[in-house]
């Protein structure tokens, strides 16, 4: 921790900030700067206290406290200098192939699933997305077909072969659902729902956590640490857009955060244009910078009819959108240098 | 619903909206203006399909979709035109006397909690504020000391008298915590955590429902929809801040939420002035703003050695600043005309 | 500056930032932690150049940089630890008496005008507003009646002895609009036009800095730096609402501003509800919060019929709401301890 | 404009609004839905006055007020279904070709400006950027070399061929800048500062209109308005990162700004990754994915010494950084078709 004082300190006061320093574990260093002075208070910042409260504590002597340590481990590049794979069912997410995650936003019924699996299929889809328990910001919205939207997602797996995402909701769902999943979904309104981080590390899947609306990369590289020091090593992030002052989108989609999450830790970053911009006409292009800046999966929402959607059917992409878009990518993922 | 149409629309590309609209089960109803044709979709729109996902399957031809309702029912004005109040161990929230809220950010130990709670309740506080349990950004910090926290919540209430507020943060645990707190609070990060409202609202104790980092009124005022709907109709509404670009402050307190939520709802609103900001200094002054407005209660964290929290040191008052505070308010309460 | 290395550098890259910080003129002074080696760059921040770029320059080696100066020396507490009192016409902001400044959004003619003064004269207040010239989002909006408008201004000024603050929207007309203003005012999209704040203090006129849409408090304190430095101590601070996520108010209005100006400046702080919350119905809370607060003036917009305002109609109170809003406020004034 | 009654409006209620709408020159029109009561107010929303003042004037009627129309005209895909072309010295942006306008945030030396002006011209860049008038938070900043850093500009575009782009700061040096300059860029600070861009837009050179930090696109879209009807035609817009509550990077640039503009607007789009980052090891990804979605230039700020430079040394690429740059984005130029 780095405290700073404010200018004209007396000796005495500074005596006092220094004691409690000492107090709460640290060891301090003092610099004697031109126009401040500055104390280096030398200790693991992870096993003791925070020092911010020294500015409540000392109001007229100390100015700000500022810790120097990244309070993330084991998802950091440190911990881990080489990319980590996650194998979901034989697909492996941050390798060389970048896999594509479509489906609808919500398991509506068979048919719907079922039409939806076999065109993203078709179309080179590898992992089937689908809400069984869908969280909506109202109680009169449709919330979801539950356990049946489960099952029949275990039925478009079968008949497919494709793998399946959904979202764990509850605590309380958390066994239910990793016996249908073959990846763990958590939504960015619980991205800081910390029991269920812990319940979902504890299924033994694999976790794709969003970010939340409006967490910052180091909250959400935190929450990701929920996940790997409950003994669960298969996490990847995935952006969803962040909330702004923009009102033409429905979310700002963060790209920078490719670069970020693959400069501060090891796990592979998923792209997810259709939260991200709640517009299916942008999809497209979002999917093409998303690749281009380096994303290890794509996840997108596609309807056989959108309109007839039961949530958010603006930004479904219909069936022969889906299929258009994956063709349009191609030459993208060439530029990469990946599959 | 109302849609707009692009200008220079074919009869052919209308017949095809209007259709679309008829078959979602709305009667649409056209009206010719001087620069855009604009169509009323007639229909109770909580029950029926947005149609939002119009721009999205005639992207030529719609150019926006506007819903007209509310859409929250229960926690509205309109639901029940008086102000509610509610009693919590029969201290009474959003009546003539604003109510304080006062303890630690987390309980630590039994010396620390009573100590508080005698001091706070001498101050003139009713309710003794504590967490037992902890959401934290990261998982080496300090998470509470659960059900033994928990236990030394009730020894205080025994000992002074208080009720007592504490935060549920899993649905697992809301039998327990009913058990033994006044109020269940639910807190922001857990805000659209819709699955630990409904648990929440079960209990049947009076919920404190705190506003999510970047939650809009509408979605928070939906959010407390979970708890009315759910059988529930002890609810209150607490604004602790908001995410925004400025890093002075932890949050932006945003003070508009009283008046906006007593003109939109009849739930009582409580201020929370030290999540809000972040910072001791401005506790007082945000204190003063809050009953001027017209909050029905405050929340303030309060800590016999601020330095020595083992959460959130920087904003707790000392004992010693809360009773200077609450002497600073008095006047204040006097001039809205309350106790 | 503080530079914060990662972990595990060898001594060479150690050796070739510790040479790079002192040929930009800083004495190194090193600190080895428990997980982190700092460096203390030991200089005056502000006559030196800041050494963030040594994250870019040695990406391997440099974790992060941190300033430990304040960058506004000025407007500052510590350089004047008195509060300023402002003295516009013989009217003082800044003093006992909290002053009122009310009238309209935008000069619309000579009857609106001076029906206006006259009636928030009689309710109390001492100043007068009134855009002259007016930035609207859209080039197809009334724009001002320009020099007519000043005319108008300076013959309300003549008829009611009321002091006068008008916008100042270019360099240009910086002589002309101070020949007729007691008060120069820079509206929120010119707070960081540095030029205009230039021209403005240089009108030798006191001056009120709106503060910007998404200004950090640093940034504006800056910016007023910009008018002391350029001769003029008259400055006073305007909070007007910022921006954030939230649409049920045009703007979020940063309460919190008050006791932050008044912690970090010697100048006055004036609010703006009308522009910070766009909302009529919302401006009396939001001005009783900012005089319990401390706030030393009030900037409201009043309006003879504000349905037929050519700007900002919804958020412009009547005659009579200023009336009644002015009685409303008096228990709060008092409460204050001021007039 | 739509009008949204409350629900249980009286007759005399609805008719005194139904006055109110004819008195202000609409003709309304009433639709009975099953909730809610609306108004369709039919008349020319560029012409007539705004209604929103309508719940100010009838709170307990009027619930809401929507426009319908797009407030911007001749920046509108509408008003110019193809694309337009811009022609700064022969270079045409907006065309088949990406350009790249690179060189360092401030011009600082002959030395410094010339060798980089070589290097970027080598690399495949075709204007030179370099700002001579410099907007800084501080005042005790930078401010830039003024007229000599344009003589430099000059200087240099006559030794390399390149043409020039750099910021006017003041109406007062528009002539001076239009003389040494082929596009006048207008900076984020400035964005709704008017009067600067109809003083930019008079010179007749092409404007470069960088997004103001917390501006939505249709204010934008709006303030490029100005540009063009003041009677320059030749405006791109150029997203430079917008403010949000992330600190990881210094803005949060808008990848999305490509399709969008391109969706709504004929003119060109520009993507700044330098300032919308700020921090050098970023900007290869971000300049990958903007031209992957379809911008038609980037502005890359490079400098022969960042770690010397005199503002913003952290965002700036060194010589070898850019050539780097410009290989790695030969594929993803290639995949969109571009050159």
């Amino acid at each position: 921790m780095i405290i700073v004082f404010k200018p004209n300190i007396t000796k005495k006061d500074e005596a006092a900030v220094l004691q409690e320093i000492k107090r709460l574990g640290y060891r301090p260093h003092i610099m004697r700067g031109v126009a401040r002075t500055v104390v280096g208070a030398i200790g693991d910042e992870l096993t003791h206290k925070s020092l911010e409260s020294l500015i409540a504590l000392f109001p007229q002597v100390v100015e700000s406290v500022m810790p120097v340590q990244k309070r993330f481990k084991l998802v950091s590049r440190e911990a881990h200098p080489a990319n980590s794979t996650i194998n979901a069912r034989g697909i492996v997410i941050g390798g060389r192939k970048i896999q594509v995650m479509a489906g609808p936003c919500s398991v509506e019924s068979e048919r719907q699933l079922l039409t939806t699996a076999e065109a993203v299929k078709a179309a080179g889809a590898t992992i089937l997305r689908g809400g069984a328990f869908k969280p909506r910001t109202s109680p009169y919205e449709f919330q979801g077909l539950g356990e049946r939207g489960l099952k029949l997602l275990a039925k478009a797996r079968k008949a497919t072969g494709l793998a399946v995402i959904t979202e764990l909701l509850s605590e309380d769902h958390a066994e239910l659902v990793a016996e249908y999943t073959d990846i763990v979904q958590i939504g960015a309104r619980n991205a800081q729902n910390f029991q269920l981080l812990i319940a979902a590390a504890k299924t033994g899947k694999p976790v794709l956590l969003k970010r939340g609306l409006s967490m910052r990369i180091e909250e959400w590289l935190l929450a990701g640490e929920y996940v790997l020091s409950n003994g669960n090593s298969s996490l990847m992030f995935c952006e969803r857009g962040i909330r702004t002052f923009e009102t033409y989108t429905r979310n700002t989609l963060d790209l920078s955060a490719v670069p970020i999450i693959k400069q501060e830790s090891h796990c592979p970053i998923v792209i997810d244009p259709s939260q991200g911009c709640g517009r299916a006409e942008l999809v497209a292009a979002m999917c093409k910078g998303a690749v281009a800046m380096g994303a290890d999966a794509l996840l997108i929402e596609v309807h056989p009819s959108p309109a007839e959607a039961l949530s958010d059917g603006g930004q479904q992409l219909c069936l022969d959108g889906f299929v258009a878009l994956m063709a349009e990518l191609k030459p993208f993922i060439e530029a990469v240098g990946r599959e």
